[in-house]
């Protein structure tokens, strides 16, 4: 089972890594060898499927795999053509590839088109289903959601691909997958494969994808199932992994249980480290840089970058303005040093002073409002991107999900940044990551933790100034978003009703500005961007 | 037939326009109207569809209706519930009202799932087709893309709905359309609709939309077809209207042939009027800012705005710094003046050099390079956004497709806005439609159409430094987006390799811009945005 970190579109890459993983597999005596669902392209590839010249490309990697194929099989996953005309124009196909040729293909049946997921946009979904026989074994090959319809519950889908491979008697299953991470995923695995094992009492390979594709990340954890149910192995989490089984002793495990453990902030954290250092890496990027506040989001998101690119590659600015308590520059400062990244005090007001002054004869008679503040946050933001500029840095945006959500944020100023790093945490789960982050020992300085939120852009502003308590305001969000659940349902669970109807609408009156912002690191099981696809024009509670 | 503007979830909006149709309809004495698909909810309402709440809300609305259709027949379209557990939740489904009740239904069959489209993504396709009988007349009822199979000749389709329906002998057909703008699509429909009658000789009546949703545009042009082929009637583009058809003079119609003009430039200006209009009258605003530099592209934009939204709502900045032209600065000026719109010159060298000062020591030994051009654009961009918080005005984006395309713009700066206006036309394009803008009289001082296109960022800065010429790099960026060529094809059009290697890589090297601008107003074939769906750390011809 090879889980590796493939990169979208790099052909050439993604061919060396598993020419690499084959050369070592037969060194170590395997059969087969099982790559990811369309590992040759990378997933998503999205709409790079719809250039003849990119599908070529990914049959000319296949046809090399193929003549790799002498000493071992080689599974993995690829578009093919669909020869029929009606339908769509392509498959995702699990190849099988053996002696020397492409040996037998199985296309996947359920396509998934919900939250991130376009795939009926790109793919015929298959109608027809037959094992491969191979070296005196009859195997059961899918393509990821093909297992995720036990017995057809799932009421997404009308076909149950191994209901249909079970007729004809399989040995064993393997699965080609690309299923991304959430910080839920790892459990709702393990309990679709328990699903699986306990309807057809076969040994299952899952073989999943590593590595971040710009927003949505894969976290590895492979599994090798017993026909008993058992987890027989769990490949690592985050990282890249080669491992041969003997399906004999996958099949006689009796009490093997080997799972990792899930706790939800552990997950979070690598994950997003992970995030971090494959976006940089994939965009041939090194250095990292952002604003430090003072404040626990920017705390959070520097210790990521530190672990995700090094402290050399990280660099901070301190943006004090005159309403800027002493505390958080000391504690920005504080922090900055316990990572040893570079960090600069860079004082904005006589930016902020010059904008006033030519501003002065259109402002007449106005008085200090919003539009003051997002000066002070945009001046920031260019700030930060003149650095970026000259020096080559990505500014890492340091919004969390709370304020994306309502809209509490400055489009150009705070909201700026190549990445956004952890808009898909809540306000008390970035508060939770911090804690977490200091176990073992103060990495970000305590106070950051325990004062009161403030964007500190007026005088003794506080975020609880213009947003209800985040521990409130959390809850419903939760519902709104992830658990898509209306006023009515919402206010039902007692929340104050006025309150309610105040939070939906700022969520829906801020599309426009979720619509500016860089790509979120997912780790929920819904995050703002591509998998949440609303009308900014929409009037709806709004 | 009431071709409409509804407004996406504004649930009371849409159904008091639609009972004003119908009340209007009956004082007429028709015996049934027609709206378009998915009138009562909007199109596209995408993910609000997820919510329960939002279906609820729209099933009362078809209530509404239903006991409103008792002089009458009202047939609408509005998501439905799929009663079977398996498959998707929802129809997109073309509600025949009749009796005061609920008095046939008819799904879609055909679900659009690529470009802007993801319909599969919420809809169960239908798989019946039943004629609806009503006052002795047999209709046959269809939503959309269900015509768009034409005996089958649409390769992504299996099914064809009017070859099902053709079986149970129908007298007429009606065809409930949210069929989006695009410049060539006019000629598309009525192409369509003529394949249509070819093959069945029935009469066609198909109900379009119209009015903008964010980046959609709906152009009207619903079309009453004779069973020979002809168009008995083209309701008008871009407007709303009501009219009323007999059957028996459709039927018999030999001679007239009622088409519109289809003229490019005319569509897409008045596609971008109403896209204007739209957007700000859906979102509750009047006003708009933008900064006129003395170039083509803003110069468009005002035009556009003050055609949608009235002189006296369109303000705008002249910001000329050292390296602006007099020419510019008077061109813009003598534009503004053109308009009749409020101007005023704000100089921006202030603010740079305070930005120089403040920068000073973090760049000692560096030179002036696309940093200290950006710290320009986004002083502007930020003088923009300064006005447009104090006073409530929008910021228009004025980048055009060709810079888009290759990242020939500063985030934040030029790039920013909230509504990308002539984003989906190519440089070249907005030359076209500068010149037809003036066709009549010279609204567009002539000198801003015939001088060499500057950023003006830097001393006797050209575009040509940078960019290849318009009129080349236009097509090719034409044959990689709407034709979706890869560098062999568009290399064997005749155009020099190294060149379109390196157009194609700017292209796919921007993704990371391109997420973070305003929505862009859709008139070709292939817009930015949400019918683009790209990988942004992808390295495919990167």
């Amino acid at each position: 089972m090879a889980q590796l970190n493939y990169h979208i579109g790099n052909f050439d890459q993604n061919l060396q890594k598993m020419l690499k993983a084959t050369a070592d597999a037969v060194e170590q005596g395997a059969d087969i060898i099982v790559f990811g669902e369309l590992a040759v392209t990378g997933y998503p590839p999205r709409d790079f499927l719809e250039f003849d010249d990119f599908i070529r490309k990914s049959e000319a990697i296949v046809q090399e795999l193929a003549e790799a194929a002498t000493d071992i099989a080689i599974v993995v996953g690829a578009p093919s053509r669909n020869p029929v005309v009606e339908g769509k124009d392509l498959y995702n196909t699990a190849y099988f590839l053996a002696e020397g040729k492409v040996y037998a293909k199985a296309h996947k049946a359920l396509l998934p088109t919900y939250d991130i997921f376009d795939e009926y946009r790109y793919f015929e979904p298959a109608n027809e289903f037959n094992v491969v026989e191979y070296k005196g074994k009859r195997i059961a090959l899918t393509v990821c959601e093909d297992i995720w319809n036990v017995g057809n519950e799932n009421p997404l889908y009308v076909v149950c691909p191994l209901d249909e491979l079970q007729k004809q008697n399989p040995d064993f299953v393997l699965n080609l997958s690309a299923s991304p991470f959430s910080y839920r995923h790892a459990r709702e695995r393990i309990h679709v494969l328990q699903a699986n094992t306990k309807r057809y009492a076969l040994p299952m390979f899952y073989v999943n994808h590593v590595g971040a594709q710009t927003e949505i990340i894969f976290d590895g954890g492979s599994i090798v199932m017993s026909p008993n149910g058992k987890v027989f192995d769990e490949l690592p989490y985050f990282e890249e992994a080669l491992r041969i089984y003997d399906l004999e002793e996958v099949i006689q495990n009796e009490t093997q249980e080997q799972q990792q453990e899930k706790d939800k902030m552990t997950l979070i954290h690598d994950a997003l480290v992970l995030g971090i250092k494959d976006y940089f890496r994939k965009l041939g990027l090194r250095k990292a840089i952002l604003g430090l506040s003072g404040g626990i989001d920017s705390a959070v998101v520097v210790v990521l970058a530190q672990r995700a690119l090094g402290a050399e590659n990280v660099r901070v600015l301190l943006m004090p303005s005159q309403f800027s308590s002493d505390h958080s520059i000391n504690d920005a400062r504080q922090l900055a040093q316990n990572l040893n990244v570079q960090y600069d005090v860079v004082f904005i007001e006589d930016i902020y002073k010059s904008f006033e002054q030519v501003l002065k004869p259109h402002f007449a008679g106005t008085h200090f409002d919003v539009t003051e503040e997002n000066i002070q946050a945009r001046t920031r933001g260019m700030l930060l991107m003149a650095l970026s500029n000259k020096f080559g840095h990505i500014l890492l945006n340091t919004s969390n999900k709370s304020e994306g959500a309502v809209g509490y944020g400055t489009l150009y100023g705070d909201m700026a940044g190549g990445l956004s790093v952890i808009a898909d945490l809540y306000k008390t789960e970035v508060y939770s990551l911090a804690k977490f982050m200091n176990k073992d020992k103060e990495v970000i300085p305590e106070h950051i933790i325990i004062k009161p939120p403030s964007a500190e852009l007026r005088p003794d502003q506080k975020d609880s100034d213009s947003l209800p308590d985040y521990g409130i305001l959390d809850k419903i969000l939760y519902q709104y978003i992830e658990e898509r659940q209306g006023p009515r349902e919402i206010i039902g669970l007692g929340f104050d009703e006025a309150l309610v109807r105040r939070v939906l609408r700022m969520v829906n009156k801020n599309e426009f500005k979720r619509a500016q912002v860089a790509p979120v690191l997912r780790v929920s099981s819904k995050a703002f961007g591509m998998g949440r696809r609303m009308p900014i024009v929409g009037k709806y509670l709004a």
